[in-house]
């Protein structure tokens, strides 16, 4: 483990369950907590990565990104700036009884981005899908369906190409 | 009003004319003012919820999203993460004689989004609109139109479906 | 230059290498470096704007906002919420060696936001591209094209209309 990404660094929330690989970099206002980011992996500004989600190996997390609970990114992506992921495909803030909803409440289907995938800035990840290796997702795209490995998409909603 | 969500809590900015309800969480990395939250409602991490805006009872508000002044955010709806709301229909940095523009150069024009509506991750929400109670929205979507009570809408403009 | 943006104010990034003109704001939750500011421009929160990027006078860069290096952004230009700006044009993690990418193995291609265009919220803006004076780029928006002096264009991608 690296003792760089350290909980006391300014502008950083990382709680002590994160587990870091070795040579991670985590840039300022970041919040993370209960994921793991393998070794020599980035983290840019303004991300959260949730519980439960797992960052591969020489990896970049650019700046302004969310990745939830239940994303598994694998060792080579690239998940451009503004990056929304999502595990939740019928989100309610309340339940039927009027309560906040808890966890217990819906079931997670969070996606995989497979290895030297790579996703355009701006996108946006529905939940439960499967990128596959080294495919390529447009900035600005919306992805909603699986994408084949070695594919190009992009579009709202993303479309493989060519 | 709770005191859980205090202005000198790390990493959050939170204005002393914020008006918060009871059992209010608002997570690090936030900046609220001259804003109102209702009972029970959590304000996620890199969230800006300006002055005059008003967000319910059992709301969720999500990370990166911003809540612009005018805006009405009923009680119980979710609000995804990086959603953006919009109050000027002509943005312009500098008016005509060449100055920033201030206030008094531009008429607010908030949306309201009622009870029990969900806006998905990555939505964009124009300036001026009504979005009906218990409305789907979905992640990606730039709503350019009122959205009836209980319809799912999504798209880039969004539409209604089915 | 401007004092007031200091670095050791709360909750802000400012590397010395910025270079501010007079009046700058720059809000909370920032992170600036390398680049430079005109005067009376103002910076909202959680902006990151990089090394090399430029931001004229009288500019309104609002929160959310990601400005990479190479882009330019000449006077009274207005950049809403949640824009991301894109300098590279196949982002990837790692090179053919499986070695995270340095800036050795790409080609900044910034964007250039000619004199007093207006880029609305949520909009993604691709590499290398030219947004003439004065245009006006609809919210949600994913600009792929060049858009002529004083245009109109939106959508995904982004097409100027009538």
């Amino acid at each position: 483990m690296a003792s760089e990404p350290a909980n006391d660094a300014p502008h950083r929330m990382i709680a002590d369950d994160v587990v870091f690989g070795s040579n991670v970099v985590v840039h300022p206002f970041t919040n993370l907590y209960g994921c793991r980011i393998g070794d020599d992996s980035r983290i840019g500004p303004f991300v959260e990565i949730q519980s439960g989600a797992t960052v591969g190996r020489r990896c970049k997390i650019q700046s302004h990104t969310f990745i939830c609970e239940g994303v598994v990114i694998e060792d080579e992506v690239f998940v451009g700036h503004g990056v929304m992921f999502i595990n939740d495909k019928y989100p309610r803030a309340a339940n039927d009884r009027h309560e906040l909803k808890s966890p217990s409440d819906w079931q997670i289907a969070g996606s995989t981005v497979e290895r030297g995938g790579s996703i355009g800035s701006g996108a946006v990840i529905l939940g439960g899908l499967r990128l596959g290796a080294g495919c390529m997702i447009g900035a600005g795209s919306v992805v909603t369906r699986d994408v084949p490995a070695g594919a190009v998409a992009f579009g709202n909603p993303a479309r493989v190409r060519e």
